[in-house]
């Protein structure tokens, strides 16, 4: 780098930039010209990259061109570095919460969530008002307390769907590993427990799918790659999921995910391309694509998945699920991989807000971040028995940037506004988000740094074939980063959390599409390869980042359907800890769109009755 | 880097590391054999280290030398980083505090220092019991009060001193600037002040010098360079001076410094190199060189410098005054250079403890910190008026570091250390601090990365000819880390806050030589080119990281003289926000030394009646 010196931009002080509708900040597209690669041409691409001196020009060349040297590792800025999206902790005045003690079990904190909830009798059976509803935890609880269902029926007819799922016509690729030994086994003890009348909690018995970077017994965690397990032991359930195992959930496996989360398609070359539930011959996006199409699919009301850059809203939101990364710091990073320190953050899928709601009580405790040296507010509660009592409710747009996606996008999400405006009285005001391009940059440039360095000894036992070839074009990337370029990209951070603290004095949640773009096609040269597509990877990851490098709770949740009939997620950003907000705002905007929902190509019913 | 594959060490879970006294850990020493080089070497060796190809394998050569390669940058270990040097707050039980509330003005948070000192009439004329002891705050407040002198007549009489001491004979070197009209200007507002009887504080009237590094109207920030200041305008006070100015006291200049910080001679080629009061063939050590040295000669009871690596402590210590570097965030940097984000911290540098004392509770305040993310706990105060009354204080002592220093230091060391066990009964706590010497690296590696950084759009105007050629040495190291280097040096960051977390459960301070060896000669080939001589800097360095690095409180206490009659000083480092016991301690240690304190070949006597 010292041979070419660059310009960086210089940035103004955070104070000069306005944030308003009228603004003259501009909103920079990301520069991405790159055509789609895949299969043979792919490989040649590696191996330029890969040679020492030519693939060194090479990848100057791409970060040039990218402007991430202009962006970012050149800026001219006043800004200390921020290296942890944390901020102290305030007080946030929220409406209808419930405050609960510290330190509960995990299955007491899902019986407080559950007093949060609209009563049994309240919530009349769902199947009968609407066209398509999914099964929820609720579901679940009532079938086996009415015993109408076991889990162990459950657990078989599940594991005759994975079967099904994974014959050659359907090839949906959603699992890594599943042992039907131990779901039987978790099964028949659940079972137990109901026959005593003793179930531990409402999600006793429910079968919850794990994402294969979060460790779980008695599976290896592979992460999407064919070695990680083989260096690196799996020997107890990471934090969050011991935390649902007290529950009484079923663990039924470990999902299929883009390896080593390097990439948004959720095609993964080892075990097979993650198809979309509700188009078969399309994407689920990634990185956690199989924890978002087995909600989709029916196969669990509620799936773990890590989100560092979007991993967990945009696939959920192209598989039409809910999804939900709480702030950076509420739930534990114990026992999942470190493929990241700064930015990542366990998240939720599920088929509706509630049931996300109920297992985000499950696993969310206060010892927790990877972060020794962040304090953490207590964990609390939104009271969901009382939608139309949250009020006064501020949705920030940014015009430009909610724009920058699809038509069908587009139009679906300005009427998910409409409806909100309609139904609640609820405003939007128009802002101005600075910086998000340089944002998405030195948020790429933070993950894959930390990324390489985590993993490196791990890599040091380990060839470079042994990765995808996409995955390989993602490392020689992300280990290219001198320190001076990641301690700028923090020093990006400080300027986004100041802007992003300043939005949000002005309103509650930042609204946007949760991806500019609908599943695209699997094409068959990627299968093997796995594919460079940064058009779309783009058009994913637009509105995914600030969620990821400020630390900010994010949920999405389904509002609609595109021409093909395929799934357009709306994406609530919110404050440090606000949570309850965030769930509240969801379930409000959930209520106005439910009934609408459309059953998926593939789809598994659980709880059908003989 | 990708060339050269280098194992790294491996190190074993925290958990496992014994810090007990027989620990099996093992006290690596600094691998240090490079030869010390200055004059034409120093150009040649420069000229090498920036040739393209060549530069880039002395580089290589010289960082797998001193083994940062293996022992830090492809370290294997569990740890997450640790960015920022600071522990969540905790109520620390200390005693003989006294609580101040939040956000009192600087003066009055100095009334309320007064208040836990020893009163007037406590405090008879040290000037009679001793053999020799500097004016102090109190002596100013004094004799400015009672008459004998006015704050007028002292900047008078400072002025010609610091002429005197720019003489061909003497060329101390104390200040890079110094307004003689300015001064007065000062002076004679406060004397007006106490000719009303409205003294501000007790620091008004003081004259007090501020290190280059700090901003302090009417002058330019220069940073010891010939250039930071035209690319980087000064137009308004630091935080911490603007305090100091609202107590009423007279900023006298800007002292002399090593350039950027990047070294610890005190040897500065463009403003010369700052000699040491005691014996002016020798050094101060650095980075605070000036601010060092016009306390020890007389001129001013205190005065500011900045420590990112011991540049407060090390000068103190080998000038015989008092030098307190307090917790990382607990003074404002607003207005200091930005030559690191996460070590550095303005430190006081004065005559007696007291006076540190009292020019800390000026400064410090609760709105500080580079960071926004840090939260900061109240500022509190010892109560200085009852020595004795502090007691079962345990002392941690590492023998193998202790021990690996000059005789002369070890000596007079440890007989500190009986004194404090006779006197007041506390006792030494056998411990071992492991990888001590991995630190150093992982800090130097941070510093350098960070100083770059924060620098390197301002370098982008200047020659690298503007530079000093040692500064340039260091600059072509510093710039030369990547990514994962600096992540894995906040692992290490990580490793031993816990280890150190671990050891003050035992002890309420580690103590320490200051430096590994006193002041060395300065020789006449330095002058103009610097010198790189890292087996000195490395004994100057051996104690400083842990209060930098883990951003502890530490400080540096006068204890005795080697045989050339060379200051000796005794180091206590303690827990995060622990100031006041360190005070606590420093002041019981300087008891049992104070009436053997020796008087400076250079000392110029402002307070001396006519």
């Amino acid at each position: 780098m010292g041979l070419f010196k660059i310009k960086g931009e210089v940035y103004k002080p955070v104070k000069d930039v306005d944030l308003g509708p009228n603004s003259r900040e501009f909103y920079l597209r990301a520069n991405v010209k790159a055509p789609r690669m895949a299969g043979f041409l792919v490989k040649i691409f590696v191996w330029l990259l890969e040679a020492p001196l030519l693939g060194a020009m090479l990848l100057y060349m791409l970060k040039r061109n990218n402007l991430i040297y202009k962006l970012v590792s050149f800026a001219e800025l006043e800004e200390p570095p921020v290296f942890v999206p944390s901020q102290p902790v305030e007080d946030v005045k929220e409406q209808e919460v419930k405050y609960i003690e510290s330190d509960l079990p995990p299955h007491q904190q899902v019986e407080q969530a559950m007093d949060c909830l609209p009563s049994f009798s309240e919530d009349t059976s769902n199947h009968q008002k609407f066209s398509f509803h999914r099964w929820t935890i609720l579901d679940y609880s009532r079938a086996y307390n009415s015993g109408e269902v076991t889990p162990r029926l459950v657990a078989e007819r599940f594991i005759d769907a994975v079967r099904e799922s994974c014959n050659p016509q359907l090839h949906m690729s959603f699992f890594i590993n599943y042992d039907t030994e131990d779901i039987l086994k978790q099964a028949t003890e659940s079972t137990l427990r109901y026959e005593r009348g003793e179930p531990i909690s409402v999600l006793d018995g429910v079968p919850i799918a794990i994402k294969d970077e979060i460790d779980c017994t008695p599976y290896p965690t592979t992460g999407g790659t064919t070695w990680l397990h083989k260096v690196r032991d799996c020997k107890n359930d990471a934090c969050c999921v011991q935390r649902l195992r007290s529950c009484g959930a079923i663990l039924v496996g470990k999902t299929n995910m883009h390896e080593l989360g390097a990439g948004t398609s959720g095609i993964n070359p080892h075990y097979g391309a993650t198809r979309n539930p509700y188009n078969t011959s399309k994407v689920t996006g990634g990185s956690s694509s199989g924890s978002a199409a087995v909600v989709s699919a029916g196969l669990c009301p509620a799936a773990l998945g890590v989100d560092g850059g979007g991993s967990v809203r945009m696939p959920a939101a192209l598989c039409g699920v809910v999804g939900f990364k709480p702030t950076f710091g509420r739930v534990s990073h114990s026992g999942v991989l470190p493929l990241n320190w700064t930015v990542g953050m366990v998240g939720i899928l599920a088929s509706t807000v509630e049931d996300a709601f109920i297992v985000y009580a499950a696993i969310s405790g206060e010892t927790s971040s990877h972060q020794p040296t962040m304090l953490l507010p207590k964990v609390c509660f939104p009271l969901l028995k009382s939608t139309n009592s949250i009020s006064n409710i501020k949705l920030a747009k940014y015009g430009e940037w909610f724009n920058d996606c699809s038509d069908d996008i587009k139009v679906c999400c300005s009427q998910a506004l409409d409806k909100l405006h309609e139904h609640y009285g609820w405003e939007t005001v128009e802002v101005t988000v600075p910086e998000i391009e340089t944002m998405r940059l030195a948020h790429y440039l933070t993950i894959g740094a930390e990324c390489t360095t985590s993993l490196s000894s791990l890599l040091q036992n380990v060839s470079i074939e042994e990765l995808g070839w996409d995955t390989r074009v993602a490392f020689r990337v992300y280990g290219s980063f001198d320190s001076m370029e990641y301690l700028n990209a923090q020093r990006i951070r400080n300027r986004q959390m100041q802007f992003h603290k300043k939005i949000f004095e002005k309103a509650d949640v930042i609204v946007t599409p949760t991806t500019g773009a609908t599943a695209y096609s699997i094409m068959n040269d990627a299968l093997k390869t796995g594919e460079l597509d940064y058009i779309n990877g783009a058009a994913f990851v637009r509105y995914q980042i600030a969620g990821n490098f400020l630390g900010l709770p994010a949920v999405t949740v389904p509002i609609g359907y595109d021409k093909l009939g395929l799934p357009i997620g709306l994406q609530f950003i919110g404050r440090q800890w606000s949570e309850p907000t965030l769930i509240h705002i969801a379930h409000a905007m959930q209520a106005l769109c439910i009934s609408d929902y459309k059953k998926p190509e593939v789809y598994y019913d659980l709880l059908k009755k003989n």
